[in-house]
């Protein structure tokens, strides 16, 4: 176990050693779902904030399944109700949080890198649910922590990663953490959408989707923004769906055992068709199951759980 | 006791006897919210969604007490905060739910047919709470519980529903489930607010209401939407109110003992006269108290729950 | 202890005895936050209804976290989704949940005298989270507390309240909380934004800011509405700061042991500058602090708590 961080705020300053911590623990977590009362007392009378200044569903949801499995008392910010309107400052916002004498916020903002900006001037523990451009560490986690089940040790494995790596979070924190656990990552999408310094974090770049998965272990198909169609990022989803995404047609000529991942929500007929998010490659829905055992973890390691004993699990 | 279903998608499909232990199991729970300490852990460590397409103060209200009762955890789903908005499909946003290994969907949608689609595709159970102009189950129950604790047996019962009959999912219910139970179904309303084939539901059809109302047990006036109005499907509110509405003048020449009953949110003057919304009459609000304990029943039931143990019900 | 009553309405309704007891009994509580395991059972099973009528971070936020740590089941009520838009009356609203047998009403309401009307209607506890330009009676029990918590007893003491008295139920409240426990109270502000009958309330009134604060103990900075600036009831912002607003300079002319407080959220730059804001007089975060212990203790009390039991109070 090493763990001593109070926040959570981006995979790319985590070592190895700690990114396994979180997996490791998730995997202990992850038995807690299945039983008959899903729930543990590990975060008991301790206090979260979910402060999200953006909408979401999934993330927010899984946030806050996996407080109420540990038992925690749960606050939820709805940003259009907030003070933020009233013109307070984001850092006084989140001081009078931390005066209520809470544990932990799990914050989703706008603003690449507000958690590290909050983390820093606030005692209280902060989890990056989304920043910005930044990352999403909690689902690079996720992600891995799928890999890692079905793959076991990740080191030379590869690992493709598909569609707007320029704008995704998803994809910035899947590379640091991918990299770091010694997988090698390619990542494949319209010119347009794949930042020049990007070779500079450690990845391959690609832009034939067939030939970058003619070897790979597994691909993550991003979400495209239906917005950036409109920017002229690139030509039509029509197009996109061609070039970049999965259909029956092309996994006929991709490995039998590559794992598809999404990380949801799917633009199906997009990223991806139907018969493939449903198929016998995907995994998608495992993801969605194993975000909860994740941010089970990583709660409990902010808050200073060390290692797990049996009070912390009993039903 | 007579339940094996995992879903509860309307009355159409429930048999008398299911219904019966629906309203048994409520009047067990019913004394729950009579105690100092008004909970029981018999959903202890299961999780409930409340998943809401459309706004409703006191169906999602009554919905989560009865959770919160039943010590369940609970999800609640805004719908304008939602993935819908990104443009998942239903059946997708669903399943990620359940990939949660949530136990209880509750569901209401503007598609009638919705939760009968959904429960087919998943594993969880799904509660309807109002699809479209199709069923609204368990506000049948509660009304018909409210009756039975009133009337007794139902069998031969006089039963008369007033109102929009046409776009009126509880209407619907209602008259599955009052005449599964034996009961004489009376319909009354404007006759563009008649449809033609809902004698074949075995209801009489009247258009008089002093008439329909003269040998009747009980009255269920329906909210009528203000919005019909613009759409000339009635004269006026005030029209309506003088043909269908009860008003101190009417109930003089009605059954001392007729019950006046209401799903609410009452249009005062329209529907009912305020004397009459809170005179001797009404069980409206015994109604509200009531959807508690038929709600708890049903989400008892459809968790597998079978008979009533003392450690469901220990304070 | 000294308390019977089943609302909490306003200090104007409260004896100086009664809200002694509101602090004294706020006192044990504010224990409770600094705990590992920061709950308690007292109110465990009896059920708080959050009705607000007006968006609010932190006076919601500070409530139902209160009511976490009582252990209390809680139901949030969000005014535009609910069935005012339906044209409920208010009262049948209310009415309605307290036939769910719920035990409290947090309610805030544009309408002054909302929460009378309500609690003189319905069974169930009502507490006063503002109502229009009425009172805010937990607020200033809050600054009350905060400034006991630093002064001991506060007859004789001298607080200065500025800002925009004509329109703060934060004002009036604390002028009558102040005034029965035998506090002198000065209120500061431009003429066109303090009333011609405050005197009545037992203060003085004075425009000179420096002057009022000369041999203060306490001053609380009442937060401008942005909004009426338009109304051009005070010239501007800027102007505003320089004639009402602390910034260093100003202090340094100040006792040194002048307490400054502000009921949040701040604006920055106009009622004080951040050097204030966050300075060694500030005591803004132990109000936000504060404000958990004090509405624990109010609900406590108006659920029927008399004395503090242990049993009450185990972790």
């Amino acid at each position: 176990m090493a763990w001593d961080k109070k926040d959570l705020l981006g995979l790319e300053y985590l070592s190895a050693e700690e990114i396994l911590t979180v997996l490791d623990t998730a995997r202990a977590f992850s038995e807690v779902s299945t039983r008959a009362i899903k729930k543990v007392p590990a975060l008991r009378g301790k206090t979260v904030v979910n402060l999200f200044y953006e909408a979401s569903t999934r993330t927010r949801a899984s946030f806050e399944l996996a407080e109420k499995r540990l038992s925690a008392d749960i606050i939820n910010m709805n940003v259009s109700t907030s003070s933020v309107t009233k013109g307070e400052t984001l850092l006084d916002t989140v001081r009078n949080l931390c005066a209520y004498k809470i544990d932990v916020i799990v914050i989703r903002h706008a603003m690449s890198g507000a958690p590290i900006y909050l983390a820093r001037n606030i005692e209280c523990s902060v989890v990056n649910a989304g920043d910005g451009m930044h990352e999403h560490p909690t689902q690079a986690l996720l992600d891995i922590y799928t890999l890692r089940e079905k793959l076991g040790d990740l080191r030379g494995r590869r690992i493709v990663i598909v569609g707007d790596i320029a704008h995704s979070r998803v994809a910035r924190s899947n590379i640091w953490g991918l990299t770091k656990l010694g997988a090698q990552v390619t990542v494949v999408g319209p010119s347009t959408l794949i930042p020049r310094e990007i070779e500079q974090m450690g990845v391959r770049v690609q832009h034939n989707l067939d030939e970058a998965l003619r070897d790979a272990d597994a691909v993550n198909m991003l979400r495209i923004q239906r917005e950036r169609e409109k920017l002229t990022l690139f030509p039509s989803l029509r197009e996109y769906a061609i070039l970049f995404g999965l259909n029956r047609t092309r996994m006929q000529g991709l490995p039998d055992k590559l794992i598809v991942m999404h990380p949801g929500p799917i633009n199906r007929g997009v990223e991806l068709s139907g018969s493939v998010a449903d198929g016998p490659n995907s995994v998608i829905l495992e993801q969605v199951t194993n975000s909860l055992a994740v941010r089970m973890a990583v709660l409990f390691l902010v808050t200073g759980g060390t290692s797990l004993h049996p009070e912390h699990m009993s039903a």
